[in-house]
């Protein structure tokens, strides 16, 4: 042992699990008197909070829930799925936050699955949960969230369970000793991936990750202390993309919401002065295409951060206009969220619009706390150069990546791979470092040796005037091995014309990129609105 | 094993140890042109001062420096001190860098009780250096930095080694592979205490400490990715309160200061558009008093953090016409720095001045990263309640509270006991849990059984017009056990009558805390400017 070992061993003083809960203690400490939590009309005090995550740690452990047993959570964005992120771990255990749109059968494998003991359930999916709960043999405590602003009132026609929630805490010692993980690679969040195909798999967060990631994005996303955060972001997506603990990290304020509706969101930005937002592309196309939008920009302006496809230009000023700021991320379950954001740079402030958007398009460089996020070439395994063209893997690799899929080693053995985590999705990285995703790597097209990224297809799809829906996929060809074949959905009342659009996108994309194929079609979709490719291939080849 | 760990065991995909070596990695990929430093009419940008820093270790690593040996640093806030944060750590060793206003004497003890190999010092300090070094049997290889901003040039009479710094760096390989540390607990930083009793005792920091504390400030501190930070503290201070990391990590711009002169550091804040600085309240002082003071005040206003005393409201007032806004901060060598802030709350914007400094003057609560700072009982050891009155001592626990002290395992244990750093600082907790300094523990006056703090009975003697300096201490007295003594040097060609000075005490203190005695006299003082009270105490026990 070398002089700087010997005698400096961690100890309590100096070495402590990193877990998110020490936010909440820290913030109940410096803001014990503000609102944590507004949800309609209830405000809940930091102070308030801490208490009633302790009480749900008590309870939890009065209903024989044990040390890293799953505690599952079916709700929408209200202060019980957020307390649970919180009062699970303070009793030790892993919060199972279930997608809320998921059918009966796949939450029933879920529950199955993951063992969860206890399930709280927001009485707004009364249907689904009591069909689940049917299919099991041995099925969970269930505690009845009961919440006025719910759909229908939430009357006792809508019972799932015989305890209330708010009836369960008040059964809680708010004077509970919980203790804090021994370990910081303890379990704290269970998250269900919504995969195309398949069961799906169930990433294992830790403390220690949750920590990361949520300082990380903190300062990623520039949270102040006066942070007023609206929930447009389920919070059972990848912990919230741990807002749901960074938000408290910074002493802010969650304004919870339990449907995304665009004129209860603009009434919530202007009552709260919301600074800031994280929502899907879709909510971002809903309300830069609302019929009730504001007359005046907000003020102060709002801070928005989406991921998946990039936002069109045309999407980007009317946000801009109405006073939003977009930010573009990237991230999956298996990373706790986001782990690349298109960080701004100042220079950018002054380009055109077109020009912003082309940036903005990237999903940019990695944050702070994910330690390395780069794009690798499948056979070589090395970084692809900074070409803007060479095609390769997203592969990640640091502390915000998950333990693995639960009780599933075979699939963590193939995600976890040679010290990086493989996304599977495809991109490239530009001439500043910048990442920008291409496509899945199942989903690409490889036509005469030339890769086609289905995404870019679909963008120009997209840009016609007269399409609602598109999706590209492979269609087997003997000569050129594969071409892209279009399924089309078209708006409402309108006809298209295939070879039209055909040429539409020659005239738009390299001609061996445009699609030889044009089918006009619903497109089939998983229960949470995912469009699976793989029924258009299998499709496509029928042709 | 339960499900949460079988066959999820961390990995190199999943598990990275922390270091804050990551944070240049991250800065060089997102902001390779952007000007990390300035240094009179210098720049250095993120991408050049990852390469500077590479060759740095690489030059190292040639130069014989092994895994976790010493590399102590003598150096001005300059471009060399802030790149041997990341390159000493890069070669796998410690830094060490010294207070460069130690005397000779204790630079050899330092020099020699560190082991360091190599020390690259700074022609500003070749007196104290050379003589340092004659002291020695085994001198480290020495590294002149040659600055033509520094002290007369620093022309060859100057030299104190027969290398110098670019050339030395110049020699480094750009392409060296460095590694990042294998155990977020290996020892980063050597950061010696300035004791005003005894030897110096070395607070050993880790990987680990430096990461998180520096991630904590950042977040405390508000700093964006456009930060501008002037580096008015010492780097050789606490590793500059771990800002030396902060700003790289969000990415933001440093601003080299070789010395402290307020037409400097007023032009440097005009000049760049200064957002952030941190300084001691007697650099505060001598900006507020500054005949050169700036006529508007400056735009963006300037967040400045301060340590130690609390700033008097009249400081206050001058700082804010200034554009200054101050932030008051609590932290110790072995904290990395700063653990407490005095956290604003919104509703304290509309106080009084004289309510906004009592308010601005507690040392506050801890920062999101440190784990626990507490004011313990020191007979019970619990917690003191929140009164504003029970003294105890300033307890920390967590992840920014140091290794220990080099080769000073008894000094380690007594410092971390039964599971707390012990400050030594004796404090109340405030009604709102804010924590407030009340004296060091060494310092305090008891009489007739009632504590008297010190401080508190030299803010009021510093109070009088007449007054420039004062120290109190205790005086041994049969019938109350201890009575307050005072020294004070009065303002150049003034007279004060020391009646006038105790009835001026009594008006402002409870009689018991008024001064007995009061002797006017020349201060004693360390070479770094402390006040030795233990020399005092001597003499107010031979009165």
């Amino acid at each position: 042992m070398d002089m700087y070992e010997t005698g400096l061993e961690p100890g309590a003083a100096n070495h402590v699990p990193l877990t998110p809960l020490s936010f909440l203690g820290r913030s109940a400490r410096a803001f014990p008197h503000k609102t944590a939590v507004i949800h309609g009309e209830r405000r809940i005090s930091y102070g308030l909070l801490q208490e009633r995550c302790v009480r749900l740690a008590s309870a939890l452990r009065g209903a024989g829930v044990g040390a890293q047993e799953t505690v599952a959570v079916m709700a929408p964005n209200t202060p019980a799925l957020l307390e649970a992120h919180y009062g699970v771990a303070m009793a030790g255990a892993v919060l199972n936050a279930i997608n809320t749109r998921l059918d009966a059968a796949t939450v029933a494998f879920i529950l199955r699955h993951g063992g969860a003991k206890v399930l709280i359930a927001d009485r707004d999916y009364c249907e689904v949960v009591r069909a689940a709960l049917a299919d099991l043999d041995d099925p969970p405590r269930v505690i009845d969230v009961v919440d006025p602003l719910g759909r229908d009132g939430h009357g006792a026609s809508m019972a799932i369970g015989r305890e209330d929630y708010e009836a369960f805490l008040a059964s809680g010692d708010p004077g509970f000793a919980w203790e804090p993980p021994v370990d910081e690679w303890q379990a704290i969040a269970l998250n269900y991936t919504s995969g195309t195909t398949g069961d799906p798999k169930g990433a294992v967060y830790h403390h220690r990750g949750a920590y990361l990631n949520a300082l990380g994005n903190a300062l990623a996303f520039g949270l102040p202390h006066e942070a007023v955060y609206l929930w447009t972001l389920p919070m059972f997506h990848c912990s919230g993309w741990t807002y749901t603990w960074a938000v408290t990290a910074v002493g802010g304020t969650h304004i919870c919401l339990r449907n995304v509706e665009a004129g209860r969101i603009f009434g919530l930005i202007r009552e709260h002065r919301v600074t800031h937002m994280c929502a899907a592309p879709i909510v971002l196309n809903m309300l830069g295409h609302a019929a009730e939008r504001p007359q005046d920009p907000f003020d102060p302006r709002v801070r928005v951060a989406t991921g998946g496809a990039a936002p069109p230009s045309s999407l980007i000023a009317r946000m801009e206009a109405m006073g939003f700021d977009i930010t573009h991320l990237y991230g999956l379950t298996e990373t706790y969220g986001p782990n690349l954001l298109c960080q701004w740079q100042r220079e950018w402030n002054d380009l055109p619009l077109e020009l912003r958007a082309r940036k903005m398009a990237r999903q940019g460089i990695q944050t702070i706390t994910a330690e390395a996020v780069t794009v690798r070439d499948r056979e070589r395994d090395t970084e692809v150069p900074a070409d803007g063209e060479t095609l390769g893997e997203i592969a990640v690799r640091g502390n915000t990546v998950m333990k693995g899929y639960l009780k599933n080693p075979e699939a963590t053995a193939n995600a976890l791979r040679d010290g990086w985590f493989r996304t599977g999705d495809l991109a490239v990285r530009h001439e500043d470092g910048y990442i920008e995703v291409k496509d899945r790597l199942k989903d690409i097209i490889i036509s005469g040796g030339e890769n086609i990224s289905t995404l870019e297809v679909e963008e120009v799809l997209y840009g016609h005037p007269d399409v609602m829906e598109a999706a590209v996929v492979a269609k087997p060809d003997e000569k050129w091995g594969e071409t892209p074949c279009a399924f089309v959905t078209p708006r409402p009342d309108v006809e298209i014309d295939a070879d039209e659009l055909i040429r539409w996108c020659r005239e738009r994309l390299a001609g061996f990129k445009a699609p030889r194929h044009v089918v006009f079609t619903e497109l089939p979709k998983t229960s949470t609105g995912k469009i699976q490719k793989y029924v258009l291939r299998q499709q496509a080849a029928e042709l």
